[in-house]
């Protein structure tokens, strides 16, 4: 049967930006391309365009699908969120996803030419940030023609951006969604993020970043990190659900193959990653989570650091999310109060941890839906 | 000033046993020797001797130290528990510390010479479980003339094994003191420990287990190994309230250096333990970990599992401590009561996470203190 709700095949544009991007970290990136997504239609008064910002390993391919004889192996990570009639509804919202700069599926990054050595940026690409993300975005926006935002949305990463955007240009970005989220990581998430580079740094296959030339990938660091990282989505309860101590041989074989399922899955999610996805871009992704924190120029005020927000907000945390626990999102919550702003906030009961914010747990998509049926376009 | 209570120089001994052992897996072990250190008197009755079990990294040196010109620096890993006037008191009961079998500081491992080869075993060391570890401990005992210890004690993993020489035999061990500990491993923990293991393994120094022979040592593998463990070992409280977003420079600098102090840390800890341990004994001691499981042959039911025992317990958890939670303890805690045991409890408020057991901690060593003045001798 038809998925009617689907947005249906989709295909990525470019964006080309020739003007030099001023990073946070003083350099300069010398134009780049951005590729994206969109689902829906602008409105004449183009007031009903929503963006939505990825995490740590997705991309601009948020809906619909590539390959319409494998829709579902293609369909965007956000696909349950946006289509016809779902929380993100395309008959109302005109939906742009966007491959974050630094990223490896497409939008310029470390395995792009540098045109200053016509070899590819490998290590030589600079480090970014949520504020030079959202730079970038803002020139997807002029080029779109969309002077605001209905509303900035994203989990996780996602979510730091959404925030970021009501910091960086108040006026242009009317609601946002930040779900799953923290306004800063904490030593123990840094901790994590610290061994994840350690694993893909200290590969001999890394070549200090330029592995490309030596046509080699740090494949053995990259499914170290994402087995560590993958812990940290999942809790604890659902993992002891899913797998417990299920045997893979019924009995103990003591080796080191698979004895335990659990073993089985992290290997795996671990070679999937390491096929799919790029350790420069990794790196500089979880030093951008790493240096997130909107406070750290207002000495650790957050609440002084958002009063320069003027949009609606809707935060939502996950019970079980320990990597960004909803203490994090209370405190994104208590701050926007202090500056008397309207939020809206869900504490969604869900077992899956931080990957919550992928699913479509009914009590969480009523919730969004609910919010963003009350934007006014 | 001199530490009076401290049991001073100590010096290890080594017990060669030329006996087989048959282990779990089914592998024999043709003869071993184990280093140990003693402290205190052995009574005449004879019933005053107290076994303390290492956990992961640990070893026979309990308490002393070896070097007088460095006490401190050479101090045993329990030394604020064991010594004079100390909960474990040296004047009134014999402790013994052991290297375990497979162990990296004297006992027979994988850097031992196979006498089959005439080359260390490295990966042919066979993989080892609690209960063997326990069989080796029993050999140990036999040797010393201990019949019955008056306790059997230790923390993590070395509670395990305290809780099996209950279980392996009952008449021998009139007390045992499981520490911050779990009946077995979840999902969660085993993923960790298969993160440090794929660390070790895909590290190319590796050598399938024989880099004693290639002159090698995975050190990156056993240095992430320790860092990934070492996160699990800290409460996220801790860490946040030890280093927080502490910057190194007191700015970013938008470099793979360190930049959070986090990072230093946790590279120093991995360092150092990967220039003191041995991998293979990593990888053989979260093996052990991941097997035990005194339940699995009772369909899963604990209770059941420990009607064999006759022991008095203390079990003792700390609140922060993530890696095996107070949840873990009461698991024990009611099967044994359901078994009609005395089991003193104690739940200790204490930051530390699961490292809070190697602390002195006042209420944590007062029920210790209390729980052994009453072991009657």
């Amino acid at each position: 049967m038809r998925d009617t709700s689907s947005v249906g095949l989709v295909a990525p544009q470019t964006a080309r930006f020739d003007d030099a991007l001023v990073l946070k970290s003083g350099d300069v990136l010398p134009g780049f391309e951005l590729v994206y997504e969109t689902y829906g239609t602008l409105n004449a008064a183009r007031s009903n365009a929503v963006l939505v910002c990825h995490a740590l390993s997705g991309n601009h391919h948020v809906a619909g699908f590539h390959d319409p004889a494998h829709p579902q192996k293609t369909a965007g990570w956000w696909d349950n969120l946006v289509g016809v009639g779902k929380p993100l509804d395309t008959d109302r919202f005109f939906v742009v996803g966007v491959n974050n700069l630094g990223g490896c599926h497409g939008s310029t990054g470390p395995r792009s030419l540098n045109p200053a050595t016509g070899k590819p940026y490998g290590a030589d690409f600079p480090l970014l940030t949520v504020e030079d993300w959202v730079a970038a975005q803002m020139r997807l926006s002029d080029r779109l023609g969309i002077a605001t935002w209905a509303a900035v949305m994203g989990g996780s990463l996602g979510g730091m951006q959404a925030l970021q955007w009501t910091l960086a240009c108040p006026e242009r970005a009317r609601h946002a969604l930040v779900i799953a989220s923290a306004p800063k990581l904490s030593a123990q998430n840094i901790a994590f993020n610290e061994v994840a580079r350690q694993a893909i740094r200290s590969d001999p296959e890394f070549y200090g970043g330029h592995y490309y030339e030596h046509g080699a990938t740090p494949r053995r660091g990259l499914k170290l990190a994402r087995m560590v990282g993958h812990i940290t989505y999942l809790s604890g309860d659902q993992m002891a659900e899913k797998f417990g101590r299920q045997l893979r041989h019924g009995q103990h074989r003591f080796n080191y193959e698979v004895e335990f399922e659990i073993e089985s899955y992290l290997r795996h999610q671990g070679d999937k990653f390491a096929d799919a996805f790029d350790a420069n871009t990794y790196l500089i992704a979880t030093k951008a989570l790493d240096y997130f924190d909107p406070a750290f120029a207002y000495g650790g005020n957050l609440a002084a650091a958002l009063a320069r927000a003027k949009a609606g907000f809707f935060v939502a945390s996950f019970t079980t999310d320990w990597r960004f626990a909803p203490e994090r999102s209370h405190e994104i919550v208590h701050a926007l109060l202090q500056n008397g702003l309207n939020v809206s906030y869900a504490e969604i009961e869900c077992a899956a941890g931080h990957d919550s914010f992928l699913l479509d747990t009914p009590h969480y998509h009523q919730a969004l839906a609910a919010y963003l049926k009350g934007i006014v376009l």
